[in-house]
């Protein structure tokens, strides 16, 4: 008998604008719909929103707190983990989860994203960073256009990979 | 609103004889009973077996885990998180532990009760180091003699904190 | 007295051309004749030839490594930092510069430019991401044509900073 | 051509009186005369104390901090490692050292010893922590009596592990 909840990430900018939380709270909303638990920085911006619309459909949600205290999570994280490793926690958000939606961004959703596919972690896009080489643009990035679609595609995702 | 959960760690290797399984699982059961989640390091051993207790008792069990994959995580762990930070994971499995309970002892416990103790943690010991520095004993770790009363000592102490 | 060496990181991917290790060489060796000390991931690619370049230039090279064992340092690290956290060892190698070029890229690169771009750390590019959101493009990393203007930049970042 | 230099960890607390922090800078002046390179958690105390002999024979020092700042390193750290972990980097400290000498003892201190014997890395003391289980002591730690003694004894382990 192993786990077979599944655990989708939710990654984006601490500070937000009422739209882009609006986003995110209804991303939190749909992964706790169908029954994914949330994981997620624990702090405020995307991460809060997303975990107060999870809440409010009785999901799970996770957050994996920076500092020393559980204190600094938000109120809707159910299960805060305290690492005390600072802003290298991004890495256990991205590996906690078996996909992860990246809202707007900030830098620090930047390196999330890059910690994902260097993982191999399938990165659902909202509204975020694009990518590009040598002018090429990189396609590993899944561009999704509302709340729904982006949930969508990270189930799918995950069922491919199983 | 801020979440009220008690979530209290369980540290010890992850070999252990058959009787150091069964005061791992009596904690694990006696945590659970009391409404509190259980923090651990995900693996086997003493980890495993008060996993198992918690989940007999319909119990909450977070498992920190040092590797890259969730699929090492012992089968009783609900909620799996994926470091890939190695050991150095152990400092996230006491900080997200309002108190620990230190049962028998590897060196990777001694490293936990270190960083609890340098923390403010409570620590817990069911048969577990002692320490000394110029022959005078530590007395910060608490010693008890069996599942209940480690239990109920980590509970008073974490009740005296807040 | 406070150490007044300066440390640069150089930051690319394990696997690299001919042509992108020509270049990081190139960057290794300016960085010795300048004076200051070179910092790194340890590894092969971008990591090995900057190294060598530096090295040949009687430099000091620091390789900051992901796994448990100095041996892995390619030969031409003189100070191997041995961290047993994985690819999480990246914030370490931008937090210990003070300014850090980037060449080519992996998705390991894209992680370092975003926790360098969070740190308020000066990201040099050569040949590397090119980042935007919304349509809008980043201009955060500051790009450059060859490794004796991205050296150069890097010097000018740092003393402006002090 | 692979990197040959000794590496020799000193740990021991921030904060020590004037004999141990006088134990610690004959440690690190005995290691630099034997031209090995001292790796330490780059603080105060134990830790500047042992860079501070070390510098004064020429022997080469390196600091690996918690914080974010190469600045709160002790003067006497010629190669500073920022790593933005907090006291996490104590492992990076350990694997870091082919050898580790503990002076005096803080409970960070237990935590390197820790660390130290969970990765077969040698543990030589010298007034530090004494541990015991079941009433039985641990010899792990190698007991010595004076800076000279236990800078002999770090040599004489790394010679025989290679």
């Amino acid at each position: 008998m192993k786990n077979r909840t599944v655990f989708i990430g939710v990654i984006g900018g601490s500070e937000v604008t009422p739209q882009v939380a609006k986003l995110a709270e209804e991303v939190g909303r749909e992964i706790a719909r169908r029954g994914a638990a949330l994981v997620c920085g624990g702090l405020g911006g995307v991460m809060e929103a997303a975990c107060k619309g999870a809440s409010e459909e009785g999901g799970l949600t996770v957050g994996i707190l920076p500092g020393d205290s559980r204190w600094a999570a938000n109120p809707y994280v159910q299960i805060p983990i305290v690492t005390g490793i600072g802003y290298t926690r991004n890495v256990a958000v991205v590996k906690s989860s078996q996909a992860v939606i990246a809202i707007d961004g900030s830098y620090g959703t930047l390196t999330e994203i890059g910690h994902a596919l260097q993982s191999g972690i399938p990165v659902i896009g909202l509204g975020t960073w694009a990518l590009s080489i040598d002018g090429k643009p990189d396609s590993k990035i899944i561009i999704t256009r509302n709340p729904q679609e982006a949930v969508d595609k990270a189930f799918s995702k995950i069922e491919n990979q199983e």
